[in-house]
């Protein structure tokens, strides 16, 4: 099973496909600063398209979200997430989702791991030679991963 | 000018169409409750492209979120109106942002007027003999008339 990860952003939203312990692609969907919303959210509708197209993955596993202390930040969050998830609906891929501190749990076995000790799991995960960059690339790549653990898709 | 006035929601997404002081389409987008997210959002955006296909609007006026008790609803409102932006944008359709406060106070003159009041003078201004219903499409509506109001388009 390829599973797609991703990391949902506005100005940068981080996807990763796995397949097994198996690193098919990764990267970022970027905009320059003050770009409008509007084009950041047409540029991760055509360009999350395309990457579905390409790598063919399974399902989508993305991040729940939670408000902390930014909520404004949050709201363009939620917006991307949202044409995010419309686009796995318009593509026919199933939709998982995991909470940071269920994804964290899952790849450290620590709810409060840190982002370095998160990456450095990814990368031993994934047996790569280094942490994938962006850090959100990372991050999209650890929620496809803890997919993997709990589909039993890695065994 | 034609002004296409949306409440995002994820349940209920309320549009309104008006050119000058009048009405020319009203509604909602809804769909049934415990439908899955994803597909709602699909319905938002098959629907509000055939909105905009059948009623020809120039721009776009849609709510500002604010997040106050409940941030839970706040995330999936965010994420449809994440939707209604992208359709907009794909439509070239110019969007032009208004805080529930700028458009009771544009409508009413008061920033904090209830909903009632705000209703009758949606009913008044566009000559109509009762009150939009749903409530969504009445507030779909009121977001339109104050960007016509900004923009000068009704004199």
């Amino acid at each position: 099973m390829r599973i797609l990860g991703i990391d949902p952003g506005t100005g940068i939203c981080g996807f990763g496909v796995i397949e097994g312990r198996k690193l098919i692609d990764c990267g970022v969907i970027t905009t320059p600063a003050h770009t409008p919303l509007t084009e950041r959210l047409e540029d991760i509708y055509n360009s999350l398209h395309e990457i579905i197209k390409t790598d063919e993955p399974n399902v989508m596993a993305i991040e729940k979200l939670f408000f902390k202390q930014n909520i404004t930040t949050g709201i363009s969050v939620a917006e991307a997430r949202g044409v995010c998830l419309l686009v796995a609906k318009q593509c026919h891929l199933p939709i998982y989702e995991y909470s940071p501190n269920q994804i964290k749990k899952a790849i450290t076995g620590y709810g409060q791991a840190h982002k370095p000790q998160m990456q450095e799991m990814v990368r031993l995960h994934l047996g790569l030679e280094a942490v994938p960059k962006p850090d959100d690339a990372a991050d999209a790549l650890a929620a496809a991963i803890v997919h993997s653990f709990i589909a039993k898709t890695d065994q």
